[in-house]
């Protein structure tokens, strides 16, 4: 299959290079950048080199159309809102890392984004890509809006709870964490080494654009939903993300029961692991890969739930699951191109 | 003052000598060690050469009471609870940086702690030293339970909240994050480089020996609280705490009213410092100092309240706090010794 | 093909999973360990959870011996010296992580390392494994000496300069730096977390055991060489070696010619990259991978060269060589297992 | 005194803030800043809350002139050598923390650095503060060049040996290491977080303007020396540099001879420790602190001596060695200011 990869030199577009040259079933890419148009991608990634030998072309519907049959967008905001349609009307499937697809309520994405939203249609047309529960959607889907790093570590974790209605949606809370390469390559004072090593921050409270992202998907499994605690918190590490949740249990449960939930909810989903009674997972134990890692636990004292999930926040929550739903839309397997372990230590 | 440290090879020991070689009231300071007696003090920490000379003395409690007047105690679980009070009966001073004096139900403190607690009678002697907050029993005590480091950011940062009764105490979430160094220095796995460094791990899942410490001391501020979920991580970096404390208002409140209950609290400590409107505190923020830090906002859409405080946990939730105690217990400034910025960056 | 890893929990051997993992000739792996008999292999390393299940079988050599054709020792010193005669007596291929058959001399082994050498017959038939320079041999070894991490990027940073005896190898000095993963999964406090982050350490000045087998393989290109200057450092990170190389030129050469001399060396060999005139290498480009890039220029105003060569020492430095020369061996191409891109970032 | 910091918002500017606040001989200090003018200290530096609470105020050179009587600039490239002189005029001391008036070659200046030098005059009257070596000079001074941070390190390590020309400086390799810090607080693709983390890199090969900065003060100390080859290195770390010093001995020495030489020559250098035999200071040791600590060695079997030395680039290597020179200038005591340990771990 012939791929487009748009937005090829931020760390989404060239961790989408890392794992296709892997594919199996993958055999030409093109590579589409507005600002290093000209450029060989070796020049702005030597860890490339000899590898991948593509010279940068400028971003054009016609040239792209001709040219690949799969495109997908790692683009910084408002570019997906533009070109998805056009790149849709003339065949291409578009599978969207960005966040201009995924919120279906326009109002909501104005207010969270402060920028102009997509068209209605256009988002209409687009499929959520949580590939573990959207996979029959997915498989039909000519558009993917490819989830938030964030919304893919939250919602694989309270799936199993909120779809059984288990657990008090008003007690919810998320705080997560994230290493810094979610925050992109552009040089930054909040990513700056010297400011950023040795250091814990808490960023955007109250005010994540992933927020408004999870609540539009946990609603649609329980409407009960009324607005979640969601924080984020910069770690002074590249990539990686735990979320630590914690919810109130409606009624009293076992330890074993919760365990079971998990294990029979995710028994045939390769990319989610379970960790044994006790244990819970770091971000190292998924870096690099397409693993979503969850250890869970009740409180006996205070009847809460805590659960941990991790995943590699640029392979889970961004390239690895664009891959898993090229994968799903072609109906081959959904490891292909996945399958290998994460890099450890 | 003759000043005395047992347990000094720890990083709470080495940090006391850093703290107390700034005071102008110590001039005379004996070193004691188990483990390592008869050694230099800068054969075991380098960056000490040719600023202390000393040679470690075993734990002789009628030398001590000889050498000394006031003696801090950095050592491992266990040994205050033997040594506080023939120490206290010699007459002495005794500032106990472990956990041993702090639980004054010794049921409880056996339940967590997993070892024999303290006498009843010493433990009810010694005063539990958060100094913000203490003052006044601190000024006479001659026995202190330094508080832990997660505690004491914790309790600083719910106190105004809590003391007014303003939240619903069974809502309270603390989702602390720590640097390495609060685990000590006898190496382990856990915190071996090679498995911490690009790594956040979440440990102690509903065990944490701070949390019945926690419970304790909101309970003297209101005696409704049943019980708190407090869960510590670890960072990948040595020094500071952050802990994001989430809780739901029982009757609205603006940002504007928040804001100034926080400021008039603490309008008179000086190592308690407020952010403004819309800023948070990054632990880098008090690295190497007694600060501890704090923002504070509330959602409208939620009604929840989410406080983030930064200490860094050697100094003001260890050694600095114990100098402070110090300092209050001789009447002296609260600054004398700690009054240095932090080092940035 | 039927593959043992003998020490499968250290660093080494789980790298080797790592690459096994994805390498199509190999189908069936049997771990064996003297410290962890019994246990899971996820249990050692959760990240390997749903994708290795084996059990960690007792080192017996007949066992191994019935159960697999080729062995990897990746096992601590002195191990191999003992059970790589018996492993090939029962005619099995043995590829040696372990530096134990590295060294020809058995006196300047044992002076280095401090313990007793293998038999010398074992150690003559040893083949070492620089892959890019030993081809031939490696092709028709049943034993292999796979190099230290160390001496692999130093010697492919020198070998064409010093094969031409383009330099004075009196002035050769090799300041390396290396992550902490080469020190191996057991705590020290040189690698605890809370003493090696933020630091940068030098360490085993003049006695290093990389030392002598550096020495060993540029005296076989050119007998002129007396002694080498190789000092180590320790990076807080967790993989790449860096080695910075400074020699006088004999004779007057231009950047160019340089440049071409390398171009020309390595232009059949997939896995070392040059960088193009005025770039260097760092040590991230080649992260979790089998490339060796090199980076060189000559200093007009001193003649002196410097050359920069980075590695992956878990890999290129020990699993992925091993695993290039098993390739070798068996007459696959030498990518087998090992065609992906480095992980960035 | 009256001091005044000229580019108070830079990292050496702040640190001066930082290491001023314990100064006993400083009362007032008046910031100025051309970048940042009008904003309050703290809003750049939140780790100043309630420390300073100064504005910065433009760069106006009367102003300055009748607000303070000694003045450092910590300004970048360029600015020293414009209003150094004006200052001066107005009877200010100055100390310069840049790099415009270390050159007493105008032509060398401007090969290395690409820009206008300063005036031969104002160079002329400028002392280069290399405190240990340079306080006669220095305590009459008005004009002060405070040396750079990798200069500092080097010079210092060879000083003993270059000036009793023990060793052969055709053979001098200075391989040097630092933290982030050196590199400032504007953000750049080089030190972006997640492009420095896990990383090691090599920079300005055979091109670093304190090439001749080192060369100049080693010259003076024994006027054979042709060049020397210095390579700077950039560490995943904030502060610290460490440089390691190869040089081969003129004549046969023993290791106990170089350890007397060292121990002499600094018997009366507080800020200058040496280790004992067989150890060697990492970076931590001298965290936050103006101390520079050195290690030395000389191999047998090479006759080429190693010298580890470390200081924290941001102190030692630019604050900390400016209000050393302060204090020599005025007479005080070189600790003033100074005297407090490390900051371990």
């Amino acid at each position: 299959m012939k791929i487009g990869i748009v937005g090829a030199t931020g760390y989404g577009g060239s961790d989408l290079l890392r794992l296709l040259h892997q594919h199996p079933k993958v055999s030409d890419i093109t590579l589409y950048s507005s600002s290093q148009e000209g450029v060989h991608i070796h020049e702005s990634y030597p860890h490339l080199t000899n590898i991948y030998e593509q010279v940068l072309q400028p971003i054009d519907i016609d040239k792209i159309s001709q040219q690949v049959e799969t495109v997908f967008l790692a683009t910084p905001p408002g570019v997906s809102a533009e070109i998805t349609e056009p790149l849709a009307n003339k065949g291409l499937k578009v599978i969207d890392l960005s966040g201009d697809l995924r919120i279906t309520d326009r109002g909501v994405y104005q207010n969270w984004y402060k920028r102009k939203a997509a068209n209605q249609s256009i988002i209409d047309e687009a499929v959520y890509g949580l590939s573990e529960w959207n996979r029959e959607k997915i498989a039909k889907a000519s558009i993917i809006a490819n989830p938030g790093c964030y919304p893919t570590a939250t919602l694989l974790a309270l799936a199993p709870l909120v779809k059984k209605r288990l657990i008090d949606l008003d007690t919810v809370i998320i705080d997560a964490k994230s290493g810094t390469s979610g925050a992109g390559r552009s040089p930054s004072e909040m990513t700056h080494y010297s400011e950023m090593n040795e250091n814990f921050k808490a960023y955007q409270i109250n005010q994540h654009k992933h927020t408004p992202e999870i609540e539009q998907e946990l609603r649609q499994w329980d409407d009960d939903l009324p607005y979640v605690t969601f924080q984020p918190h910069l770690v002074p590490m590249v990539r990686g993300i735990m979320t630590t949740i914690y919810a109130k249990a409606k009624e009293t449960m076992t330890e074993e029961f919760l365990r079971n939930l998990y294990k029979d909810t995710y028994a045939n989903d390769h990319f989610v692991r379970l960790r044994p009674n006790g244990m819970y997972p770091s971000t190292k134990e998924v870096f690099g890969s397409n693993y979503c890692d969850i250890g869970i636990t009740i409180d006996e004292r205070t009847q809460r739930i805590t659960i941990v999930s991790v995943i590699d926040n640029v392979v889970k929550g961004a390239s690895g699951q664009a891959i898993q739903n090229l994968n799903i839309m072609n109906g081959w397997s959904e490891q292909e191109g996945l399958a290998f372990t994460p890099v450890y230590p």
